[in-house]
């Protein structure tokens, strides 16, 4: 896959992504990565949508929150701008956005919560960033979970959520990691932390969800700007990667 | 101006406002508020960028932070959507962006803190916002200052600014206020606070500054959700607000 992408990046409408402006880039990685048949996503009048994950999507938010659409309860990550521009653009819809994601989560630890923080939601739409601690934690976190656990325990939460909620729309991100960011030392990364992104669009696939290709976004992104202008520690995005995962997440599920 | 407003909401582009995508109508807004040479923005490597103003610029941002970009610095105002969106699109330029808006300010109070927190950052572009408190601490604040103290206050600071600076890139925006606001009583408000509007449009021309056409911004907005969806008070925009703003000052500085 990574491969793959690499000969794109090369070859595929991206040749001259030093050159072309970040919106446009957005635009192109995301029809580049996506399936044929890709679902977009349709909200209606009070439609809610939930935001699932690990510290990426926390971003500080206070969990003693739980007003919808407060800036204190989305948290100052890309749940936020992503809210920021959906409440805005659909006005009229009077939508209900909720960030519900918490640092060091991985994906059994959603299912141990699951009940409370996500079906209790009702989501109409339901967004999981999940993979990079799944990952991470094995490099001498004591963590033992394997690719192969990630992706049965991911695909058991999907499977679950969809039969108490047959007509939830899924989004599934791809977990991401940034080469050049301080917490990533490549050969220790690369290619095993793939396999996750890899199970994460194989997922998106099996339950028709929206997938949105943050890696690829990224990696596009740093050719016009170094990694740590996009996410000093390669994992946790600071400003501009917060806006540019909104606007790739935006561009995935046709909502931009 | 306000009736011609008026005359235009019915008449105008923005007829069936209503019906108008939020993103369509910010653009329909700022072009009819435009003045026929309109200057844009032109930003280049290294750019500074400060916006300064009153609470709706300080937006709860940490007074000790320095940092240019960071979103403590920034607040959680429509400066952060603008910085935001900026640093992503214009990602190539390594762009510095700070806030330096103070609760409660009126223009004078600019003018007392000027040296330290607006030439000493030698912008390339400053955005003020302000006047909102120059109209409401006269209800009863004790404040004495008039439309016309305000005017003159705010040409003064202005020509001396361009003084100092003379290639500075000047973003006038237009204060505003909503109406059905907890924070606005309307038979006190208007049509006196329209007076302080009047005067910000008139210093742009004077200036051949950008306009950001605020008011009429929201006054279209609320066609499509109430007041307290945009600005719960009336003065202070809440998160769709927040973002609807920075979407206004983007197209009407040309950097949409």
């Amino acid at each position: 896959m990574k491969d793959s992408r690499r000969d794109f990046l090369k070859k595929g409408m991206l040749a001259g992504a030093g050159a072309l402006m970040i919106p446009e880039l957005a635009k192109a990685v995301v029809q580049e990565n996506m399936a044929v048949n890709a679902p977009k996503i349709s909200l209606k009048k009070d439609s809610v949508i939930l935001l699932q994950g690990d510290s990426i999507t926390d971003a500080g938010r206070d969990y003693s929150n739980n007003n919808a659409n407060s800036m204190q309860m989305l948290g100052n990550g890309y749940s936020l701008f992503i809210a920021s521009q959906l409440l805005t653009k659909e006005a009229s819809k009077q939508l209900k956005i909720y960030n519900r994601g918490i640092s060091g989560n991985k994906v059994y630890q959603l299912r141990d919560r699951w009940e409370m923080e996500c079906l209790a939601f009702m989501p109409d739409v339901l967004s999981i960033l999940i993979g990079v601690n799944d990952y991470w934690h094995t490099l001498g976190g004591g963590y033992k979970g394997t690719a192969e656990v990630y992706e049965n325990d991911y695909r058991n939460l999907l499977r679950y959520t969809k039969e108490k909620l047959p007509n939830i729309q899924f989004v599934i991100c791809e977990p991401f990691a940034l080469k050049g960011g301080s917490a990533i030392e490549d050969e220790k990364w690369f290619p095993k932390f793939d396999e996750y992104r890899s199970i994460a669009k194989k997922l998106a696939a099996e339950f028709n969800a929206v997938f949105v290709p943050f890696q690829a976004g990224f990696d596009a992104a740093i050719k016009q700007a170094p990694t740590r202008y996009w996410a000093y520690d390669g994992v946790h995005p600071d400003l501009p990667g917060r806006q540019l995962m909104a606007n790739m997440w935006l561009e995935a599920c046709g909502l931009k």
